[in-house]
């Protein structure tokens, strides 16, 4: 049995899976499906360590809410805190931690495991491989791929109070398990090949690769190169 | 208390740690521990879309159940998908994600946090450490050591529809958080480095370490030097 | 609604989210916060698997218990083994894993994702931060800082059964993603750059970087580029 606040809103045709806990004024739309053991409007980590100990039935009483839009799936052991926003037809896997004051775009798919780790902003139809970590700072622009387990960091000299975000511009191709770390932007249809450490800011349409990362190529190569595999693969 | 679909049969002596879903025509063998929190008989992602926001008491309806053997232990907080087969005596950590059309074979172990993220093939007694990615297509056989964190990658211009698999041969040893990019084959009792990016097949019996791997020994020269090491250890 | 074991004690003004499970002779102490679906002293492997297939009717008969101090946050989907102890202020994030007979000091932090596989000693006031991997025979000492999915390994020559240990300093800093190999000790209050892969031992005091982590400065060096930094970012 799902626990909804009392302050909570639910649209119709929205289905739990099984036991969940919408918390606070979360705002749920129509068409979604909540899996099992899924937590929306999680409280942010100030508000539950002030309450900690204190009087209190529930962490329903602290919340502020989640948004969460129209068509949206959340599958299941999932949690997402208060002050995040899902817009319409977002899609996660399953174990997705999405923190405060996120924003995630139309269409955007959240892979398994993945962790926005709070004041993050993704683009919409953006596509998040499983194990993906973005931490405070981090803008995903639209239409954005990011491969199974790349991790960003915010830090130039941890561990510190200054939050060096990462910017991926629309379009760019991030491969598998690359690192970007803290403060670089990754140019409007750039690639990033699986692996590399990217430590400066990478051109738009490039191609890039290697530890640390170097540009090899462009869009346009990996592009035709793609293609040539593909009409290959696909005849 | 277990959801268990009034379709799906459990053997005796099976026990279930507490809350857990059991959907569709799963069947599950004698001896077994299925942990709380878990699901088993998920449905795929094509059939749960399909069916959002149609009426739908749950997912049972939709399922089309998984095959788990005798002796499986499955511990808390993990996900198994419809038309999934987990061989007699399988056994998991928690928080484990085994998607449709996977086949785990006898006695492997998968470890906690580790994804078969569907249409993955794994041998028997073959061993699988913490966090480990194997995306479709992924061949492991008999006998293999996947070291902790290792991710094995299908696409190799991403995002593109074709899976280009990766095939890891009977009784290799991938070292932690190594990368197996698409399509390379590591051969039979080959040994790879932690932390190696493998770019290009591996010879059997061969020992591949660094950024991209390179050969630097073989599996020969591996075990002697280990003989040794455990010999002066266990002293 | 909780389930707490009749062995277990529980102190005044803790507090459980919803559904969690506390097993065997536990004592929880004052004003704790306990997050839905979470499992404290879970039974270790060796414990689970004798019992597999006896008459069982759950894992409290079989657990030994764990200790958790004061003042312990422990969030959503995180499990304890038995014979695991977190000291007072110890916050968790989510889905983490603390297995058995490992220690973790006064208000240190373990964040979302992590694993202490077992036999781990953590130090007090250190920062583990997400998805960080710590195997059995890891020692961490007060202060530390492990960035976001650092990876330690214990074994030299995978798979075998003798665990060699990496030792973390007094204050060290350890940075996003670096892996630490079997047997390595990173001195006191060393810096290991993103990324890094070490190899052999890094000199107290020490800046080391790459694949494999080579010297190139000292933490004088380091703390003197971050001031400036500060300085100039928050003025």
């Amino acid at each position: 049995m799902p626990y909804i606040s009392k302050r909570a809103s639910v649209g119709s045709g929205t289905k739990f899976e099984s036991e969940c806990a919408i918390y606070g004024e979360s705002v749920i739309g129509e068409r979604c499906f909540i899996g099992s053991f899924c937590t929306i409007g999680h409280p942010r980590r100030a508000s539950l360590l002030e309450h900690k100990g204190k009087p209190l039935s529930n962490l329903d009483e602290i919340s502020g809410g989640s948004r969460i839009g129209n068509d949206v799936v959340l599958r299941s052991h999932s949690v997402v805190y208060e002050l995040a926003t899902l817009e319409d037809g977002v899609e996660t896997g399953h174990f997705v931690l999405i923190r405060e004051e996120t924003k995630v775009g139309k269409r955007t798919r959240v892979g398994s495991y993945s962790v926005l780790d709070g004041k993050v902003s993704v683009g919409s139809q953006v596509s998040i491989q499983s194990g993906v970590y973005l931490p405070p700072g981090s803008v995903v622009e639209d239409e954005v791929f990011l491969g199974p387990f790349v991790t960003v960091t915010n830090d130039l000299y941890p561990p510190s109070p200054v939050v060096t975000g990462v910017k991926v511009e629309r379009g760019a191709v991030i491969g598998a398990r690359a690192i970007l770390l803290a403060g670089v932007t990754v140019g409007r249809e750039a690639v990033v090949a699986a692996g590399a450490v990217v430590t400066r800011d990478v051109e738009p349409e490039s191609f890039v690769m290697g530890v640390p990362a170097r540009k090899v190529g462009d869009r346009r190569s990996y592009e035709e190169k793609k293609k040539r595999f593909l009409q290959n693969e696909l005849r």
